[in-house]
């Protein structure tokens, strides 16, 4: 089973577009837990285990774990290896270099840490890509309009036809093994729309809508296909550090599907 | 010492802008180094012993070492900390994420593996970069033109003013601690000239004329500045997996030298 149907099936056995994102810090993680002998591992299984029918993905940040040398990425490695089989892991790494580099790169977050997609930048080009490409089985997110304020720096670059947009056009260009995505941030909506009507029903990563402030609303109606689906709306701090990670992820997941074509809730 | 001081000073004493990249790769260590307990460690150490009087800067590449697991993590933190202190370390790792996540690849490279200096990929913006760029010692190489053929894809995206030009502009506009550079690449020396021009003695890191074919003599002649500095050319394979590292280094070494103005050979 390849990552676009892995997603749509949890999707749909969990009625759920949320993604929680496991963006771990020792400083956020609660005194209890950190006595554990191994507390990343320990605060992520007691997300996993309070959130996994509630969610369509899970999204761990490489940043994080990479930051806790050695020890972090054995907990991420146990982590990936816990989420239960059927909710695929989009490991959050942003890489791309020239093309034996990202092969590299592609090998460490498919076969090393067995993910079952990955985020990528677009910088670089088309062969920078290609090595995480070729998996085809896996799930490959491309940045196109992020949701940092500094996204405008560069990816509004051009005149009408605006980078983000040429990375979009690409993309679908690209797409013949039907695994690639795009990464549009939520603090976006409206471009979001836009983008959705570029490239049908590409699978969009869509960050930004808990602590970055994007709008749900809008986010949902711009960012899903007709069929209320193919976006994924992650939220990483605002669920993982909330005082009940269980009622956060359900309101938010009730949240989405209330803005959702097609979906009862 | 800053990163820039120490680097002119090291492109001093070697009289080199020769940088060697410890790219490792298992399948190319020969047999007998394999037997070590340490292989990739003690083929660092051996190339670092045969050119370390040769060379301006190290630059391994994050990806290789990632590949490898916790074992290749421990490898890279041995081999800078065995690079002579007087050789400045450019960790390449092409990062870039929103800012808290930035902010942990930032203690990555500087804090926890001592990096000189890193490169970081442009595409979400300055605040993607302002966690590398506040720590004013160390210096942070922003992709502006790549070696690698996609490069086309979206860098020389826009009309007259392109993309790579744009990231020149902006870099030299947000360089006020000095700690900014560029990375161009030797295959496309023309714009390598133009780019130079745009940012007066700003450092410009040049990978690209080792297997990737860069022109030496024209990416010289254009890349370094009126006084013959502030262009580092990598070359990683060509030299690591000659049989002689000693010799192509200094051939390297000596060839740039040639093309430098300024410089007596």
């Amino acid at each position: 089973m390849n990552f676009l149907e892995k997603l749509d099936k949890a999707v749909q056995k969990n009625n759920s577009l949320l993604c929680v994102g496991l963006d771990i810090s020792l400083s956020s993680i609660p005194a209890h837990i950190l006595k554990d002998t191994d507390p990343v591992f320990s605060f992520n299984k007691a997300v996993i285990d309070a959130t996994g029918d509630l969610v369509c993905a899970y999204k761990p940040n490489m940043a994080f774990y990479e930051a806790l040398g050695g020890y972090g990425l054995d907990a991420l490695l146990k982590t990936i290896e816990y989420v239960p089989k059927h909710i695929p892991v989009i490991l959050d790494a942003k890489r791309g270099d020239i093309g034996n580099t990202s092969a590299a790169y592609a090998k460490t977050v498919f076969e090393i840490f067995k993910a079952d997609a990955t985020t990528v930048n677009p910088y670089m080009g088309f062969d920078s890509i290609e090595p995480f490409w070729e998996y085809q089985e896996k799930g490959v997110f491309i940045l196109c309009l992020t949701s940092n304020p500094s996204a405008r720096d560069f990816q509004f670059f051009g005149s009408d036809h605006k980078l983000y947009m040429e990375v979009a056009r690409k993309t679908k260009e690209w797409n013949k093994f039907g695994n690639l995505g795009l990464v549009v941030g939520a603090t976006k909506a409206e471009s979001l729309g836009e983008i959705r009507n570029m490239v049908d029903d590409l699978p969009i990563l869509v960050p930004g809508i808990g602590s970055q402030g994007g709008n749900l609303e809008s986010s949902v109606k711009f960012g899903t296909t007709k069929n209320g689906g193919r976006a994924i709306f992650n939220v990483s701090r605002a669920v993982i550090y909330d005082s009940n990670p269980r009622t956060k992820a359900k309101n938010l997941r009730d949240e989405i599907n209330r803005y959702r074509p097609s979906v009862k809730t």
